[in-house]
């Protein structure tokens, strides 16, 4: 048996939409393989879903990706799956992505380790098409590698590892709303304003150099989305409350964790990510009236790890 | 008397529209300041224009940024401006931004410098837009700075210095074809579509990354244009044919050089610019029938600069 940990992780961070994304160091989901007879792919179980994850090998994200890892290997062992849910469902900070990471990294190490990462990385993004009909690179690459990730391109995979400044860390405001992914990307339409899409492509540009020099100043500034978050802004009750809060509490930036509802900070250290993370709960709460959690870590270095068995 | 050389500038570079340039190590503008009799600004003489510039001096570009220079200084010295246009006009190679930095920086000298870069950058771009219409940061800041510039603002100016990989080249072909600036804009319309913006972020992104990293196959994967390009590839006759005579040539890209109807390719050495160069010129002669120049040089690491007047 081995257990794998797969990081969650935020995507588009503010001008990066659908290429760019980060690790979390936490949470994350762990997924136990295990050896079956038989060939094939089974789920033994599935916790903290609250009953809610499709236990149908081919529409679960997990094992959809150990199916297509199976398949490139032409291998006839049969793998068991249990998965251990940290983090919630669509909340916007890559769930399945991580579901789908965690499985096929564990299905690869108890056969041998015969795929490298790159295949693995494919198998899981095969996984996340066949279990949400979509396809997340900007989530299923950092949780897959750690750190930030710009993936150039999504098919064929071309992915772009850019460095994490020392200290970096974030907060994770995950309100209690749920946002159906194809929803929010309906917001958005298919065109964009071409002042808009440079304003995008000007900060994005902005935000590697920053990355590269660890120029938290310029980073800062370019945490700007002129393209996803107006439109999607709507569907967190009190975000400008939220966004004003992280600001004021001295975060570097903050903006929607991918199609949300969940809303990411960066800032210079924990301690900063910490305050804000605190101060957008409470912009949050007192808006609202519905929960929230927050998560505050380190901007997470590694990717998807095998952890021991508890 | 002060001579400065400002250099010409690629703009755009693919996949930057807008907001990314670099500036060639030639050819250049020079521009001699000498003070004169009275306040104000004159230009004595403009050679190498074909009598094509306004000596007004508000209508043109160079005498428009000095004029701005020495309103914000509040200096009742004058200053005779004699340009000398290395650069052909409306060739796509940032020649209006290369006389308004030339004239600028000249003019500061002869003052006693006064002003920082910042403020120069600012008058220069103040003498664009009197003489031209429209400003344009991302040929102005690599003509006065130097090297591969990103402006993640132009108003008000955020200027990020990117770094040049060693050995870095590029070549230039200016077809004898004449586009205006603003009828190329009106082509690119004033949407786009969220696929294509896209695509762009995440090629500047890495192209970004690519110049921090010196990794230039990846750099060369990144020089694609998903938006100007396509609408502008009428403008120069035979463009697919330079464009496939370049990468034949070993070029890492090759586009539309702001603009147009320049078309710049970069290279990893200079001996295989000069190969592309030839190719391109070559692909064009046959399919045009007017004529073309050639320049290949380094990505220019300078900017402006005093020169010794000859």
């Amino acid at each position: 048996m081995i257990a794998v940990y797969a990081p969650g992780s935020v995507s588009n961070v503010a001008c990066g939409f659908d290429v760019l994304g980060f690790a979390l160091d936490e949470p994350g989901d762990v997924v136990v393989a295990a050896q079956q007879d038989g060939s094939g792919v089974s789920i033994a179980a599935i916790h903290g879903d609250h009953g809610r994850l499709s236990t149908d090998p081919r529409r679960n994200t997990a094992s959809a990706a150990v199916m297509e890892l199976i398949r490139r290997l032409e291998t006839t062992r049969g793998i068991a799956l249990t998965i251990h849910k940290g983090l919630p469902l669509a909340s916007g900070i890559g769930s399945s992505g991580a579901s789908a990471v965690a499985a096929v990294v564990a299905a690869n190490e108890l056969l041998g380790r015969p795929a490298p990462l790159e295949v693995l990385l494919e198998c899981a993004m095969a996984g996340e098409q066949a279990g949400c009909g979509s396809i997340h690179p900007d989530n299923v690459t950092p949780s897959l590698y750690g750190g930030f990730i710009l993936a150039r391109s999504a098919q064929p995979p071309d992915i772009v590892h850019l460095p994490v400044p020392a200290g970096l860390a974030c907060a994770v405001l995950h309100p209690h709303v749920e946002i159906e992914t194809g929803a929010a990307r309906k917001l958005l339409g298919d065109q964009v304003s071409l002042k808009d899409a440079t304003r995008q492509w000007a900060n994005l540009g902005a935000l590697v150099a920053a990355l590269h020099t660890s120029d938290l100043a310029l980073l800062s500034r370019s945490l700007v989305d002129t393209i996803a978050e107006p439109k999607r802004a709507s569907l967190v009750p009190g975000l400008a409350e939220i966004k004003a809060a992280a600001a004021r509490a001295g975060a570097l930036g903050c903006s929607l964790s991918g199609s949300g509802p969940s809303v990411f900070a960066l800032a210079a250290s924990i301690e900063v990510a910490r305050t804000a993370g605190n101060a957008m709960k409470q912009a949050f709460d007192q808006v609202s009236g519905v929960g929230s959690d927050v998560w505050v870590c380190p901007v997470g270095r590694s990717g998807a790890r095998v952890v021991s068995l508890k």
